[in-house]
């Protein structure tokens, strides 16, 4: 699959101020950029910054008072892997990838330890697997309902378990939350969607299953194969979109996501095959 | 049901200190005193107080340096009120008796305002009614863990909602959170239980439905007319069985309950039988 | 000092829904009501409940799909003891009226049992008394800052401690938490208050010092002399000016209070007098 | 300065179980290693990872059941960079190198977006630089209380500022959370330390001013200059000295650090000059 996506973000800044931008998608194996363009309004000089391991690619912008636009766009090849989820074992602490290891641990938004007893009584006793991750996910949808404006920049995980209303952000963060009390290593991940309504970031997550990195989104509102990573991180706190120092007003968002050819976008694909993006 | 009940409680005092203790049984219609007897060791003056509306009663001692022995016990007679459950309605707002209010309101180890979403979730399409309560109480058995010395004087209905471990103050208080976050008013009970094993002070709860209080004990620890009152408030803040103000540590503590005449104890009948004894 | 003062409270009720208004002053002999007037709008049936002890005084409304208004107005006469503040001792638990007791255990909105760390390392060696709790309000006043809307109704002195934003009714539940921490009896007041602007319902706290409950106000809005005393209660839970059950919202908002005749009211006079009206 | 130093763990393996250890120093240009053993009884296998960019060390071990012996030793020589506090300043987002912004967002037990009202209000208007991490510092000895067995796997900054106890973990989430609330990149560093009496696993943290990390240490227990680094991180999730998957008990640790000759460690000199040595 091929997508033609990216983002027009609008700031008024009142101060001089610096922006911290995650919007750019990862170059990898499994997503290969063919095109890729920035633009930034007034031409204010910009410094990249692609962090090693993660190859998350931040962008930062000193802002001169008055308007700062960024527009970004960029063309991507998915060519994800996919597998039977039937066949996608847990991993046993024993043999995880020690690089892994570090997923398994809490973090500020997905407080892990402090939900050791809700995953074990929801979750402890179901068959370990790609389904019982699935499982999680179906909790989450069952549970939580998606409100836009219902959390905030404070939101976690172990406050969603409670209030039970979030966006996908939220859901991700219960998702990779409940993972790790399993011991099963997942990440946030932030992303571009080829169909979410109205276009957004959207925010999924991963789970190291069998020998890799599987995607899930406990959201259900795109396929997974639609899904075109931005970041990957611990949390939220890792991969925001954008992260302003000084007083900076957001005034306009748009994105776009569209198939770059006519191709097939299945999601009752998403129900029935595991996928790996990373 | 006549019950003779006791307890020894014996603590070090390391400088001269006050003790609150709330361990008489009340007296009322449906729990009516026998015989009553207190003794401290040594022969220290108290003071006792009995609330207003709730009757509870208080017993505050001013403690010297050394140790002190406090003895009570009681003989009670039970007479409480049974009803078919399936006939037990929850009542509106706008019927409630306006000195049941005060009892939809979050406390401090109830904080139902935070619970809403939750309960929303899990209980907001029942049936409303006894049953209702019933299944909140049939949730808390299945989900909660009873295990001794898993929470402590901190430990909120709120935070068991999470840990999913508790004693029978946290299954009370959860039971209590839970009602009122569904616009029923609930209050906690501290109780005398007979055939707690090992025998200690017990906590239960109740909800008003219909046009009276009814009893509710998450626990299924021992039946509903076994249960022999103390007090009953908010929460536990209002009605711990000792409340130490100085250098003091407890260093025992016995209680007996025991059927003043062979009488039978249907375990069944709880299940079958909503009972009310305020 | 004689007052005229009431409110005029507007509400959009999309679903029958039920009100209860605590907005009605009380009447005693520090306060005596010499008119009033409650005038609703349709001419629904009210109840009226006075509760016993507090002798808070809440209506309760069944109000149908429309508009309600509620119109209350009422003349006070407020005669209230005033003791020089370096007189005023703090009272050990020993000889505490014993009534006074539950206003030392933690609450819904002040866990003066979570506090207890903060406080000691703050307030624990200064010297007791008036002064202390004089101190209390100093380094709430000091250390937070009054933002109107920076709070919502799960805001606790917890939270309010931490973020050191709130309003009135966040720096008397500070105020209570951190009293109750150091065993000084203390509970919430909700008032009118001649001289707030924008004028509004108000909060502040009484601590039991001496021989009365002495009115303290960390906010430092009013003279503690031109506050006329609505509820008293643990803490807002029990005095909000309206608790809504239903579909409803807000449509307006006012109040007043006027000296019913030329007075003075000299602010300088809170800084150097203890007040109590209780 | 010259150590020699290293610890004893034994563990009581009840089912065959997965440790993790992060108990090897760091190898770097300000700390190098010229002697190191580890030894494992019974004689398992291990793996050894060094995490990428950090540099921190980590172990993993699969134990059978019984006993398992973990000895660590090693010869490290510091030569840490010093100078004076006077000079160094704080730096503006903008000038910050970006791999330093990762360690200015909130993690699990450093959730400096829940501290910023507390740490504005406290901090907020002192002069920026060196000296104000200085002042946090200061603030953190002077309001929290050291005390073993004070706080627990679950206690974060959050907690600690509140409850004013903790050990050196708390204190270096404290340091960490205060200075990220106040945009100064922070973070967290597990440490053996000359002079820690008894002898255990210490915690510090870093912070990045002028053109490098600085060393602080809240407790002031040691002098800076006798710190030996094991690992950095977000916060103690990162770096904890042993994470045990599996049933298991510790049943003894031992840790020892001497001087590897005769040196003069002057304590005097940690007031008086900024360490660092990353």
């Amino acid at each position: 699959m091929k997508f033609y996506l990216g983002c027009l973000l609008r700031y008024t800044i009142n101060t001089p101020s610096t922006l911290v931008f995650n919007i750019h998608v990862v170059n990898s194996n499994y997503q290969r950029i063919s095109h890729e363009k920035l633009n930034l309004q007034p031409g204010v000089k910009f410094e990249e910054y692609i962090a090693p391991v993660s190859g998350n690619r931040y962008v930062r912008v000193n802002a001169p008072v008055g308007t700062l636009e960024v527009n970004y766009e960029a063309t991507v090849e998915l060519s994800d892997f996919s597998a039977d989820p039937n066949t996608i074992p847990e991993v046993t602490i024993a043999d995880l990838p020690m690089e892994t290891l570090q997923y398994l641990y809490p973090s500020r938004y997905c407080q892990s330890d402090r939900l050791m007893g809700l995953v074990q009584s929801e979750f402890g006793e179901l068959e370990p697997g790609y389904s019982r991750v699935s499982a999680i996910c179906d909790w989450i949808y069952n549970k939580v309902t998606y409100i836009s404006g219902s959390s905030n920049s404070e939101t976690s995980a172990y406050d969603t378990a409670m209030q039970r209303t979030g966006v996908c952000r939220d859901f991700a963060h219960l998702g990779v939350a409940f993972c790790r009390a399993l011991n099963i290593p997942a990440r946030f991940v932030s992303a571009y969607a080829y169909g979410l309504n109205p276009p957004d970031f959207h925010a999924c997550f991963e789970a190291y299953l069998g020998d890799r990195w599987y995607l899930f989104d406990a959201t259900r509102l795109v396929p997974l194969n639609s899904i075109i990573r931005i970041g990957k991180g611990l949390d939220a706190a890792d991969v925001a979109f954008a992260t302003l120092f000084g007083s900076v007003q957001m005034a306009e968002m748009k994105l776009f996501v569209e198939p770059s050819q006519v191709e097939q976008l299945d999601k009752a694909s998403t129900e029935a095959m595991a996928i790996a993006i990373s």
